[in-house]
């Protein structure tokens, strides 16, 4: 790990410029929904697998929540006939948890992939790399917030058996998938930071699918079916944002050099980032716990600590880092007004490489969102990516309970300059 | 005109304040769509009758975009056989042109409604007063440009035949029809002012009617067609909006009291407004020509002169009066950056009586859109409302060549003050 290596390019800035425009160059194209088993290695195996959100961790030190996506995962997988044996199996540890980042996914929340769940799967169109999420179950009782009953059962085999082959069948027409960054480009003119707002490109994306799934040989009650649900989920966008944020951080990664992040993940114990430069390696530190406004009748003391895939966002430079194109989410965060919003962005744009012209901002003067986190930025500015994010509650199934925003803890990235001062063969007091 | 009256509101503010309540808090639902003869008395007697944008004008005086827009219509409706015959008939006064806005309508551009063409219905549930206006036809060579030849009137009657009879379909089965103000309310925090651009309002009504469509016994090609014209016509909404502000600004009308506009709209000709306190009078001055950006091989001289009926959205405080909503748009009408489009809506809201609660904008920090046009206020600041308006070809059927930004003419306001100033008795040079 420590030893010294050849770099391809002159300095880490030249590094770090080429990761960043990965980061936000990639021509994301959503190809076909399909079962997780079809296109994810690990999960095709005979030892039975879940795929989990942030860096490794094990069933028994998970928190609640992601035990109860779990418990789900494997009664939906028919591996236990109920929560006890199921429980019991996880604890076991006859069931292998892998995390999602580690095989190209990325899960919401808890981020439980199963090998029988529907994932989209999204080509990076520039590099040919693919990246895999679930969609997006819409609010209230679901799996990715630790609720594990019939109804979040029967709803992902619905999203299996209706939602992904309607979705699939209408993909299959187009030559070629569905480009998501035009779309994206649109959408962040739209209010859209798509983390806690994606209403806009959901938007967009249900009216482009409504004609491709009338066509798509298909019945009528199923185009009402999957076209009510998207109209329904507002939401549906954000693991499609995830898995194009996904195609392009994995491109950037394989350029392996520099001290750009590549990933920053949460289990619910630790948050987690990678290093362009410094390979599959996790530097972890414990999570913080997202502040924000509760829904009526809850309140900080029940909220669940930072958890979910779904920071993938901001390492590419969404979500909390594009809080100025999204004001109308900077209220629902309760991160203030217009002039906050503003304050956020100008404190993030002072971590980064620059800004991505592939999407200009036209609430900050058509400024491009900011892109590729530089540890050492971080480290010596003491200022760590700000990440929108919902707030589940630590009980089982309950789900969200309110949105606010969360800091990476600056532990990772101390971590991370250590790793690349000893790698790029500097003292620890100047990794330039 | 000029006989005295007393007034049942206690000052001219007062009304005003009434006045630009009623314009801002409407409720306006989409009924139904359906042939503009069924609802129009005017377009239902034995004599050839179209309705036009703006103030009354006559077909020998009217713009060619507007000739050419009546000649389709009456070869749509088979009043004549071919352009010559239809140029002969419209020139001998057999043809009644009637303004839209006399008969609660409105039409984008020309603004040519017939009989037989297809109409949206929008109901104010507050006062229970509906207004009407065509659907959108897309871009490129449309009847609302002039454009005439047998695609424009194809499209047309496909849109009375397929588009409309499938949406009246699907809200009928909706109980009491589809609300707009939500809808409004929600776009307006995605970049719309609902003039010059309409798509997210135009996104959220297609994810909307999909599943409306899919369940309304329609056939699965229909139900394509419909939905991938949705899809195509990011300005579907404007025609909507324009019917809800219509609904709005009738109703205010009815007050019949204070110096608040009610009507501004244009028949390429004279600009002419209406004010609540002076009933059906029109207040007329020559339209001015819109300066903005033009599409490729087109430039000013090429442009046609202020027309249509879309100034409603302005008159409710939408368009170019929210031009702070749409940073987005600012750029596509030449009119600067962010800071530009802050500086117009804080001069516009320097003429106006307030700010509608019920439209908040994120990026003013959620003030209100302005609402209520005061015609004393513009006449004492010689500030003029500055509308959004694309720009049309001279040339019939060519369409639109670009999008700009046009002021309506001071004349208008500075005769209707002087109207107002002898209804209440009062000398000119004090209006209060």
């Amino acid at each position: 790990m420590t030893a010294q290596f050849t770099p391809q390019f002159a300095s880490i800035d030249d590094a770090n410029r080429a990761v960043a425009s990965v980061l936000g160059s990639g021509e994301p194209v959503l190809l076909d929904v399909v079962q997780a088993r079809t296109v994810i290695d690990v999960l095709a195996g005979d030892r039975p697998t879940l795929l989990h959100a942030g860096p490794p961790i094990a069933y028994g030190a998970a928190i609640p929540p992601m035990q109860g996506s779990c418990v789900g995962a494997v009664l939906f997988e028919g591996w236990a006939k109920d929560e006890a044996a199921a429980r019991e199996l996880l604890a076991s540890g006859a069931v292998a948890l892998v995390p999602c980042h580690s095989v190209g996914a990325v899960g919401p929340m808890s981020g439980i992939i199963s090998p029988h769940m529907a994932v989209v799967v999204v080509e990076n169109r520039v590099t040919g790399n693919r990246a895999y999420s679930t969609m997006n179950e819409g609010i209230g009782r679901v799996l990715r917030f630790g609720a594990f009953d019939a109804e979040v059962r029967d709803r992902l085999a619905w999203m299996r058996d209706v939602l992904g082959v309607a979705l699939s069948a209408a993909l299959h027409a187009l030559d070629g998938g569905y480009p998501l960054a035009p779309l994206m480009a649109r959408a962040i003119t739209m209010g859209d930071e798509f983390h806690q707002r994606n209403i806009a490109a959901s938007a967009l994306f249900a009216q482009d699918m409504a004609p491709m799934l009338a066509r798509a040989q298909l019945d009528l009650n199923t185009v009402f079916e999957v076209t009510d649900f998207l109209r329904r989920t507002d939401q549906f966008f954000l693991n499609l944002a995830m898995a194009a944020s996904k195609a392009a951080a994995d491109a950037a990664q394989a350029i392996g050099e520099g001290s750009v992040v590549t990933a920053m993940t949460r289990n619910g114990v630790d948050f987690g980032i990678r290093v362009a430069g410094l390979g599959d390696r996790w530097f972890t530190a414990p999570v913080n716990t997202p502040q924000g406004l509760f829904f009526t009748g809850y309140d900080q003391s029940q909220a669940c600590p930072d958890v979910g895939d779904s920071a993938i966002l901001e390492t590419c430079g969404l979500g909390g880092m594009a809080m100025i194109a999204a004001p109308g989410v900077t209220r629902f965060v309760g991160a203030g007004g217009f002039d906050d919003a503003l304050a956020i962005s100008e404190e993030m744009a002072e971590i980064v490489v620059g800004h991505n012209p592939a999407m200009p901002i036209p609430t900050w003067n058509y400024q491009g969102t900011v892109v590729g986190v530089d540890v050492r930025k971080v480290v010596q500015t003491s200022i760590t990516p700000v990440i929108n994010t919902g707030i589940a509650s630590l009980e089982p199934g309950v789900g969200q309970i309110g949105a606010g925003t969360v800091r990476a803890p600056l532990a990772c990235f101390t971590q991370a300059l250590k790793a690349l001062a000893a790698r790029y063969g500097l003292a620890d007091d100047e990794p330039r």
